[in-house]
């Protein structure tokens, strides 16, 4: 069969909605500064959907700071993969930094999360080795478990049971030189409850096993001075290897991983998107030290930020609406319906009401049920805050139209 | 056994360079604007090791461009996955220029090269499929190929024979829903020589296959116009698949594939790297597409280049280096040698003669060779050229000592 009309009679869980919807569900486009107000289709919205945590990413400073170095530097510098030719001053500083921000002796930088943390986990693991992970971990993950050699297991998310039947049918199966890897996540991005990292890290005392956890959502906004959701459950130190990246409340492109001198000197030499692909430009470099200076220095946005997600849950809470128990900024709504009434709540919010909310339908969550995930940002006030609980009253009628359609029907 | 203890004793076939000759060998810092002059440890060098091919990464125009698509935008815009949050004007307009550029219906902009391809690859084929790809692709097709569900075969380095004998086989054991990938490169970027992309798209005649040709190195260089290797070869309408980097002649980072609609269609809801993972920053697409304007607008810059690749070629070849036939301006020198020989070579040069040229030894090439790969730019003057190869006439002592010892012993 030819190759392309397979795929146009399988587009593929999402390929619906990017034909149907393109430009308005999927692949919109928020123009202006980011922040808690943009313009989408020419209109002001108020916007939950951008992970710029800290709303460092529109902050007068770094603005500055984006074009000082753009202009010092060009967006070309440097040329070529970090181990070639594409290493410099600011890239060996901003390791340095970010190992001492997440405490951890030193740190790797990555020209990328997705493909940095793939090559990471395929690099940490050889076919002796067992890689147990969630099963709700995120797509890069998912991919860099597909790559590594070692085999691998799932464990029911966040269920301490199921990992440790994995933990234990892997040691039995050990070889002299097998090790064990798991992964796992800070924070769980869609649902927001944290790995229960803690309880895993327990459970070294009886099984061997080093842990990797994946913190993009909670690098820079958990924990008491934000290095992240193993110092928010008081067990960083058990975390082996710290994955961060900068596309969430540092607002740029890139990350890093943080552990012993050992494993990363190891990831230096064998790292293969690192090795082989280019290094992360030098703007994005010198900006992401400077954003992360601020970040240490102001540790208020983040009350801020979790100041907002409380009245943002609690005003949604009061009027009805199923919020997830979420343990992060990540304020998931869930609902029950169908994808139309994903798509009519986020008409209706962007067209009515000025809000802009993303919502996820099946495939992404199980059939029957709408999840609506609100981000919330250190710069959103109480007037935004508002404005958007009286939108979600106003759609009431709307959203449990289904449930009461199917209460009645029973 | 712990898995860290294992790392460390297994560092891996980079692992001891990283280590010895770090900053040096490895991670070298090269300083000052992108050029065919920099700074390395201080010192000005003459640099072969850049892959910005048309001197387009410190063009004034484009300084100025980068810094002021930097102020207008900041570095953060846009926020969040192309497909949720991370979609622009700028983007779509770049997406059009590139597959005008290439002759193309369509394309689809990547926010990084290495992942975007593994994703392209990965949603391309499934379990049903076959995917022939050629031994020497680069690390991103191979770890491409690692994700894919298909059966996979690998065939010699632009080797008709082996790729037909693949071809026959896959065709043999083809069900009714099953297709078949081709995957080689335009250039390969370590010898310089070309696919054999027309030889390849002759055996469409015989087999049902698509072809995908990662264009890294041609695109932008070759071809009357630019448009890469298919031009160059006259067979461009044969790839079904052109994939290209901004990382060389673009000298930016992000990629881009292009084909006809309907696989774009198809690619924007299923490549996961793009799906999962934050578009790119605004001020690259912006500059992108201004860079891309500039090498449409002067072919003389092309010219230039391969001006400099043949000056370069025949001076080496008349000072009797044995340079590979490469098609394309990379510039490969062999010599017979130990790993301790190119490190000399490399050192010599940059401290005696003020060059900076990068070599490669066992594990990369074959044990007891070394390649010195020399990448011409548009920029380097007659007398970059010369004093290059004043310094390999100066080095030659060095270089063949290795050789006439092996000689003298026999």
């Amino acid at each position: 069969m030819d190759l392309f009309d397979k795929l146009e009679s399988r587009p593929g869980p999402l390929g619906e909605f990017t034909s149907d919807g393109y430009g308005y569900y999927t692949f919109p486009k928020l123009e202006g500064p980011i922040g808690p107000e943009m313009k989408f289709n020419g209109n002001d919205v108020v916007v939950w959907s951008v992970n710029d945590y800290l709303s460092v990413g529109n902050h007068p400073h770094i603005r500055e700071v984006d074009k000082n170095a753009a202009e010092k530097y060009g967006l070309s510098a440097p040329m070529g993969a970090r181990l070639m030719t594409g290493n410099s001053d600011e890239h060996e500083a901003l390791e340095r930094e970010l190992a001492d921000f997440v405490h951890k002796p030193e740190a790797l930088l990555l020209n990328y999360g997705y493909q940095g943390i793939m090559s990471v986990i395929h690099a940490l693991v050889d076919r002796n080795d067992f890689l147990i992970y969630d099963e709700l971990s995120h797509a890069c993950i998912v991919d860099g478990k597909q790559l590594a050699m070692a085999e691998k297991s799932v464990f029911k998310h966040n269920n301490l049971e199921s990992l440790e039947k994995q933990l234990k049918r892997a040691s039995g199966k050990m070889k002299p030189n097998s090790s064990i890897l798991v992964v796992t996540e800070g924070v769980f991005g869609m649902t927001g409850d944290l790995g229960k990292l803690k309880e895993i890290i327990a459970l070294k005392e009886k099984y061997p096993f080093r842990l990797l956890v994946d913190d993009a959502h909670g690098f820079g906004t958990l924990g008491e001075d934000g290095s992240g959701a193993g110092t928010q459950l008081g067990c960083h130190e058990g975390i082996d290897i710290y994955f961060g990246t900068f596309a969430k409340a540092v607002a740029l492109i890139g990350a890093f991983v943080a552990a012993e001198p050992r494993v990363i000197e190891f990831l230096k030499a064998n790292t293969r998107s690192q090795i082989f692909a280019k290094s992360l430009p030098m703007p994005i470099v010198v900006s992401a030290r400077e954003r992360i200076k601020l970040i240490r220095q102001n540790p208020q946005w983040r009350d801020q930020l979790w100041e907002n997600t409380r009245k943002l849950r609690t005003g949604l809470i009061d009027l009805g609406y199923n919020v997830l128990p979420s343990e992060s900024p990540v304020t998931p709504v869930l609902t029950e319906g169908s994808t139309e009434l994903a798509q009519t709540i986020m008409r209706e919010m962007r067209e009515e009401h000025g809000i802009f909310v993303s919502g996820v339908a099946y495939p992404v969550v199980p059939k029957g049920v709408v999840l609506l995930r609100l981000i919330p940002m250190a710069g959103h006030t109480d007037e935004h805050i508002q404005k958007t609980l009286n939108a979600f009253e106003a759609i009431k009628p709307i959203v449990f139209k289904e449930v009461d359609e199917a209460v009645t029907a029973e």
